[in-house]
């Protein structure tokens, strides 16, 4: 458990430099290194940190003059798979399914492609979005050719369509419904629960109002 | 800074154990009582992490009986302001902006209100999208009546959206774009960035492929 949280956070933040990486090369193609510190002012993450994760990809930093932007890149591609295709399925084609749906096709320069819509909605069963037929949910099996499953169905069936995932050997799941799935330990899992964090926000807005009013 | 990290997480988990006594509460109204073990075994949180967040509250427990529900509950309706309708905008009315508009409005024990809508195309100006009008965002000043802006605007503008509305004292701030703004530090501020999870998820998955050709 404690594993898998470290590893949340290192791979968070490899795809926190990546991201400024590709800008820095966006911004300024001339630009060839870059170091700790600079990473650290844009980033505002510790340098030694940085260091301590950039030493994961190996020997690129030079003294004196810091990291190859390059070098760093392809390193970081290499960790987080970003030289790979990611093959995505959703299931659950309603409002949030199809905008996840245009927003990963609208990133064209992401590794990520949507391969399979899964609905259990006889009326939507057949229907084409994008060039994709959606599916029944219920014919998956464990012939199934994709990596990450991205679960966008109500709260009360994320479970079930949960179970069904792993049952077919599907070892990464994003959960965007209201609920927290139960998994087992070897699940790769990401929840994006937008209500959790209006609820974070309004917490902070709430408390600081209530200081403000005491002082 | 280390506060607001700090204050991220423990509202994070009161808004995780609100769920947890609503659940409870719905899934049997004659449970009056809970305890700390119990929330820890539902919750997989640390007992001792979770007494200290609940004496936040006050005094709610009572020695071998646990915390009455019903009381906690209310307690953290008070500490995340569940008491209370917050007001939002969306800027950005594309596919996402639509799909958290909806996710929202379906979301009907919420205590969460969409009260405007803006994008900066016009063509969609003074369209009406579930009883709203889409207004200009340019038009936005200092006598708005909304708590938190959502942008789900592309990258490249998500920052120039985020300046207006600080400079419109908007303290909240919910971005999904998938970029990091860099905002003043009285500003609360919460990013989705689906593409940053994804690299989570395939990192994970990747360097778990690795360890197993390697083994």
């Amino acid at each position: 458990m404690k594993d898998k949280i470290f590893s949340n956070l290192i791979f968070e933040r490899f795809s926190i430099y990546y991201r400024c990486l590709n800008k820095m090369i966006s911004d300024n193609n001339q630009k060839e290194f870059t170091d700790s510190n600079e990473l650290s002012y844009l980033l505002n993450i510790d340098p030694s940190l940085i260091r301590r994760d950039l030493s994961l990809i190996g020997k690129i930093g030079k003294r004196g003059m810091g990291y190859s932007i390059n070098a760093l890149k392809s390193g970081i591609e290499n960790i987080l798979g970003k030289n790979k295709i990611w093959k995505l399925a959703l299931i659950g084609i309603g409002n949030l399914g199809r905008a996840i749906l245009r927003y990963i096709l609208n990133n064209t320069s992401s590794n990520y492609s949507v391969v399979k819509l899964y609905d259990n909605d006889p009326a939507k069963i057949g229907i084409s979005i994008e060039g994709i037929d959606i599916k029944n949910f219920d014919t998956i099996n464990k012939h199934i050719d994709f990596n990450i499953g991205l679960i966008t169905v109500p709260a009360d069936s994320a479970q079930a369509i949960a179970d069904k995932l792993v049952d077919c050997n599907i070892k990464a799941i994003m959960n965007f419904a209201p609920i927290k799935l139960s998994l087992p330990n070897d699940i790769f899992y990401r929840e994006v629960d937008l209500i959790k964090e209006l609820d974070i926000l309004t917490g902070m807005l709430n408390f600081n109002n209530a200081i403000q009013k005491s002082s």
